[in-house]
């Protein structure tokens, strides 16, 4: 049995406009690209910001997507990690895993890759995707897992885990403060968990995602929209938190951050921003803190399918709506309505 | 033989204003406590900054100094680490060495001592000082030691390479830029070259000190007053520096280095800051970098005399003009008219 | 009120000997000595070993006993961090806060201290005990916390964490075997948690010890008695476990710890040795491990503390059984027959 | 022009035998091969023990040889790296790139590479190689290099650095003592000095090569034929050595290092061993040491260019006679003479 010629997909047609349409299966153009058939794939925040039009190198015309799981239908004759019939999850983030940039481990900055898919070629929201590189951008799904929930190791999961909890290097027995219980801010909540802090305050205006965020796992929680949240945290801390993580991406949040991160400890920026912050250098210059950003690299995908075969991650609890193929664009309506909707990842499925 | 009751010492009296006079001896109020007869000390630019009036926690009558070499003159009975007659190296930085800080090796903010010499207590400009919590804040001079020499260690050579070199993470193979080629700048110069990276790039406004930047190891300077430092930078690096040290302290300074820092690298701020910079978080979220501040916590204080002993570091290199305690007034003259008189760091002596 | 003139106090009086009587109450010899009155005690595998007449550095006439809570009663005038009535947590380790060690946070190794309590100097099975440098080697506790749970905090769990799970470098995801379910590879286990492992296998011989191993978190078990383990960890691992940790002391248990570690993995050796070992280094050359050992330091103690008080760290399951003082040679006569009795830590009480 | 079908090559014929042979030229077998035409290649003391029959995996018609620089003379369709005419330094580590072990850096245990060359398959002494993963285990030369300084980066220095100075943990201001001074060792003596250590120590039977040692900076020597070395070191520090560096791979060396390593210090051995050593555990569990192993990864290959490049490192030291191809034969008596012949590494040049 061949592909068809055509499939379905989430094109991008200018800021503003998607469509829900025929266009051609991608095929081969590289020995080391291989053709996935998607089972299940997402919708990312940054793929509203792009449908906005805040991300100029997406052009009209550009299938939107970087997120999913499928089903290998054909490889280049250099790829050997996988074979047709594979199950695989794909990663966000391309890796040649030969440039200077993956031999250490940052796929982020990857010279022939990084942040490409649904970006600068071709994406995940579609029946069929070519994913360059596919030894190193892939990763097998160990048989009996729970397909849905290994979606959120594409992107959220490792960015949550690598930029907020890696980079802040939260340890056992500390305090952290999460600022934005978004599906990010979420991730960060869940995979933080895996170094034991004693305290993790989760920080938003949104009341229905800080009772989430408690059962996910937030010792506290704050309503910046109702109290102070420096004063809140400064008051139940002895000098603040050894951990602050902002993942929002607006100045309001990088400040909250600034301002309750205590001597010798970590902020890590894990929201995207649109616009400068102030730092506050004159104060913290004193302060012996440091201060990290970033892009996902995914280099702890391989950990993070272990800790969910182990039951020490339930990504699954993050998602809250499922669609399927043909009801693209309504997934998107109630993506786009997170607030509302009480929407934190939608998953649509092509079976 | 005892001390004498009353001694010279140079006296903050208020904005602008300073005395060299006489005042009493300190004596031991603590069983922590250790007198010390200084027999080398040196002005930093904190100094400047504190008579001109900058730093309101100084209060008028204050003896200033922070730097310093002498001779243990008396000991409170819990000191067992030094007796009268020993050769002192004294830190800047006051640890009591049991407080949660000092057991992280963060001196800096040790919950009963930090910089507090010449600022919140007595300092060493003068022909004694107490010291407290001696155990931790003093270390034994070697015999045969070039003593000047070793003024460098109170402060600027830790500073230098505890929170530019250490903080900055500096490799080997590195390339490595620093913004500020004052006496803290030299010491970072200096104190990189432990890593073996393979570039130094000085960046500084004053042809004379980046002349002396070369002798001291700089690999290519960059008058930063005549070129755009950032496009000089970049156009001689593939995507920018692995690691930049700022050691200046103004919003200029700082904006060289965040534009100059690579994926993955490392900005250091030693500088002292008065305002706020603006941070382009929207420009390095993306960039995978970690930005880090800092006061010197001298916990390096053993491995530097080590490597001076060894040879490998020659910090009398840094001294430039010589006083005898009578002519402190004429050495803050010089020292405060570093770019005329050429000056980087003076030695006053009590002999 | 003053203290007594005499006390009562477990006494090792020569190679299988020992005597609870009445002895001189301990008084303040230095200014920075603190006097305790024990509250809770315990006994460790090493006082067993003392008695047997293995430890020849313990000198007849000794109170033996390095564990145990109590009130402070009397403290030198340089003591400052804690005051007559305060509780606290009595370390094992001895730190002066100011040699060399003490500054590396290696308290083990420290000059004036290290294990001495019932080693060197009297120890703490006894109605008061002496503590040199009672403001680094004593730690307050915290107002509400069960007090039995902390004596746990004064050895066994420092000990498990810090040589087992720290130098073992446990990470999210590994795979960890344990060798030895007595008290401290227990600690181990409960400890090696922190971190999130995917598997941890416990090793031992006992298979009540096993049962209670699976309880506090072991995911696999075996018994090395009936099954041959190395065979039986590699038949259920690719190609051997990330951290080996050795918690026995003889050459059969390390030689399992040796051939089950990966490549580039961690062997942790936290058993007490009296021989020496057979190295196959003439296979292991090529295999990128490390091998570590290691005496506590107990500098994890705070933050010990931190997971007991976030109840992230359980530390009472360990405990057995439960005596007064006056039961204290039926107490040994118990902890003597571990295995028999089902014992694992017991508690002996003052009040 | 095209490769010629029969080229010379040294040709392992079993225990005892080798010839300077006619045999086929190498082709692509694969997409990601290369076939590089050799320039300049070298002996390795692994080499000599193949030749003795002490590596059975090695059979009869092999080509030897793990090291060498040279010319692109064909790549497969998916490599991307390089192309015909490129200077390139070979690894004598072959890494996929794509594996679990190559995704962490750890070449060495690629699972379709690791020490292939000259060993699985055929190596550098011949006029052609074909070598695997090319992209992954060839380096670019630099314009204007010395090649024959960088055969010296195919093997033993990134060794000598990797798992003597890396996993060692050299740090500024550390006492270093390294066991043997043949080519590795010395790498390791060249390497150390990377992080300024404040002294080391090289400990050989051969004077010529402790003279040698001198010149390339060991600031100690100590002859084992003559004296006590174990003494000798102890003598001469407080209580030892932070790294021993084992750089022989027999028991008497490995003794020494365990007895000099000083409690917090490294054993780091790089020595390959036939048979098992006495580990003195009984008196190192108290040590807090810790001792690694490994095979070089040549995961820091990109970083030794950059410090050859920038003149902190002069690998050409280290070559002592120089051949061409014809005179193969001879390259190995004088080899296999070293200490005769006061060799330390071979040169044998196709030009």
């Amino acid at each position: 049995m061949t592909s068809p010629a055509t499939m379905k997909a989430l094109v991008y047609v200018g800021p503003g406009q998607k469509t829900w349409d025929a266009v051609p299966v991608p095929t081969i153009s590289q020995p080391t690209d291989a053709i996935i058939r998607i089972v299940k794939t997402t919708i990312c925040g940054t793929d509203l910001h792009i449908l906005k039009g805040d991300v100029p190198a997406v052009t009209s015309g550009r299938i939107l997507g970087h997120e999913g799981v499928g089903i290998v239908e054909e490889t280049g004759n250099a790829v050997s990690n996988f074979k047709k019939g594979d199950r695989v999850l794909i990663s966000c983030i391309t890796s040649c895993g030969k440039c200077e940039y993956c031999k250490k481990q940052m796929y982020s900055h990857c010279e022939d890759g990084g942040w490409i898919l649904g970006h600068l070629i071709d994406g995940t929201q579609a029946e069929y995707v070519r994913i360059p590189h596919a030894d190193n951008s892939l990763y097998p799904i160990p048989a009996g897992s729970d397909e849905e929930a290994l979606v959120m190791l594409s992107d959220i999961l490792p960015t949550g885990f690598e930029i907020g909890v890696l980079y802040g290097a939260v340890k056992p027995g500390d305090i952290v403060a999460i600022v934005g219980a978004g599906p990010v801010g979420m991730a960060a909540l869940l995979t933080a968990q895996f170094y034991s802090p004693a305290k993790i305050i989760m920080i938003d205006m949104d009341d229905g995602r800080l009772e989430m965020a408690k059962k996910f796992g937030a010792t506290e929680v704050i309503n910046s929209a109702r109290v102070d949240a420096v004063q809140a945290v400064l008051g139940q801390t002895k000098d603040g938190v050894d951990v602050a993580i902002e993942a929002v991406g607006v100045p309001p949040t990088f400040d909250i951050c600034q301002n309750i991160v205590r001597p010798g400890g970590h902020l890590a920026n894990v929201g995207v921003h649109g616009t400068s912050v102030d730092l506050e250098i004159q104060k913290l210059w004193i302060q012996n803190i440091t201060i990290t950003t970033g892009l996902v690299n995914t280099n702890t995908t391989p950990m993070l399918l272990k800790t969910v075969a182990s039951g020490k991650l339930q990504p699954e609890n993050l998602i809250t709506h499922r669609f399927g193929f043909e009801q693209f664009l309504q997934a998107y309506e109630v993506f786009g309505n997170a607030a509302k909707e009480k929407a934190l990842k939608v998953i649509i499925s092509s079976d």
